[in-house]
């Protein structure tokens, strides 16, 4: 057996999320280890990175597989990427492996030490037509200045119980974010957050509260109040999936 | 009743193309038509200044419409551009009017001095998986020099009949092309011509002629032979119609 590594991207809109579930719904894992399994001929588990939710999207999603093949074993016939093509040629056109490597069976995807997130805002009365999948609209329009002064409140490591989203119930809250940025081209926003690690809708928790803060509902200084609050109703709402992308992860 | 010129900007991939078809399918017209007519409330014909195919995308077709309706009259509630909005409301996801302005009943859209037409081509192995409605995937590299020199033979007053699609059965095959630039960023190449006007499948045959100069298969000094012998024969395929946008139209 030898593991790979995979960085794999995906148009999130048609897909039920990352993850494999017990009914035959279209996720990404399951399509990943139906394309390597037609390939490698045998069963092949995939275990991804970021269990990322139905609709978020990814460019850089990071997986591990086990598997035992020929082919992409000789470097005359372009080696690893053989395999890497080989297994694309069985995927739908939403989702492609972007790199495939072998790496050592103690190679953990599970063991990221940076992530990047992406959000996307389309803040204008009219609706965007194009990419239209990739964004969310929001009506109205939002400044920008307030909402970087916000991105400098998440910086650091610090509990983020107020941000985390109900359906997770990991014990550990502390996260350590290293840079959250923010940038503004015509009507789209473009949110950008790099961190150790993100609890379930962390990010769109943190989004739908950067947007208060654009709109002018609330200060932005007041974020720090809604961290040491640990209470997830100070915080605002979640933003929509189909904003978020996640960009990389490194090991 | 009172004229209007409507701006109109599409994503292509889920429509029959431009043009109302006697059967009832989904052209852009179509739902322009039928949007509008629900907001002014009675029939309303939409005539446009580009017939684009199916699968082609615009981002600025033109068209104009008479209608008669107190929507959009008066300044203090937003003028003409409450009716513009009405109609969107109207109007699905993939479909936007971005302009709407009252104009002279002598105003006709289908008297365009000069159009401009953006196509894209994504040049690699590896299939886009972002904005793949949009692009042409070409699996091999293409060389930019030799299709930029052959742009540059497009640009004039000159019989482009070799290059009008077998539908067209217009006499003066004579246009004139202002402007041809290609740009690469990455594998995406992206090809700008503006003319005067052009004939059916006339950008994309020219496509389909620069990619056989791109991969080095005709040299760029054939492009005046081609255009020379009048002859389809001698020009290019017909590139896919989902790398095709309409970008303006000037009157």
């Amino acid at each position: 057996m030898q593991r790979y590594k995979l960085t794999i991207a995906y148009d999130g809109t048609l897909f039920c999320g990352w993850q494999r579930q017990p009914e035959p719904v279209r996720t990404v894992q399951r399509i990943v280890e139906l394309a390597a399994g037609q390939i490698v001929n045998h069963p092949v588990t995939v275990h991804g990175s970021s269990r990322t939710d139905t609709g978020v999207h990814a460019e850089g999603q990071v997986a591990q597989m086990d598997a035992e093949t020929h082919i992409g074993q000789d470097p005359a016939k372009g080696g690893p990427d053989r395999l890497r093509m080989a297994i694309n040629s069985r995927m739908p056109s939403d989702a492609l492996i972007t790199e495939l490597q072998p790496v050592e069976m103690a190679f953990d995807a599970s063991a990221a030490v940076r992530k990047r997130y992406r959000y996307q805002i389309w803040a204008a009365p009219d609706r965007p037509v194009f990419n239209r999948q990739f964004m969310y609209h929001y009506y109205q329009p939002l400044h920008l200045a307030p909402m970087a002064e916000a991105c400098r409140h998440f910086v650091g490591t610090q509990d983020f119980i107020a941000f985390r989203g109900s359906g997770d119930e990991r014990e550990n809250t502390v996260r350590t974010i290293f840079a959250a940025d923010i940038r503004q081209e015509g009507p789209l926003i473009t949110f950008g957050i790099e961190g150790s690690g993100f609890m379930y809708h962390m990010v769109r928790n943190i989004v739908g509260t950067l947007i208060e803060v654009g709109r002018g509902h609330w200060a932005a200084g007041r974020i720090p109040e809604i961290i040491a609050s640990r209470d997830r109703q100070q915080a605002g709402g979640c933003a929509p999936a189909q904003g978020l992308c996640l960009e990389w992860i490194r090991f």
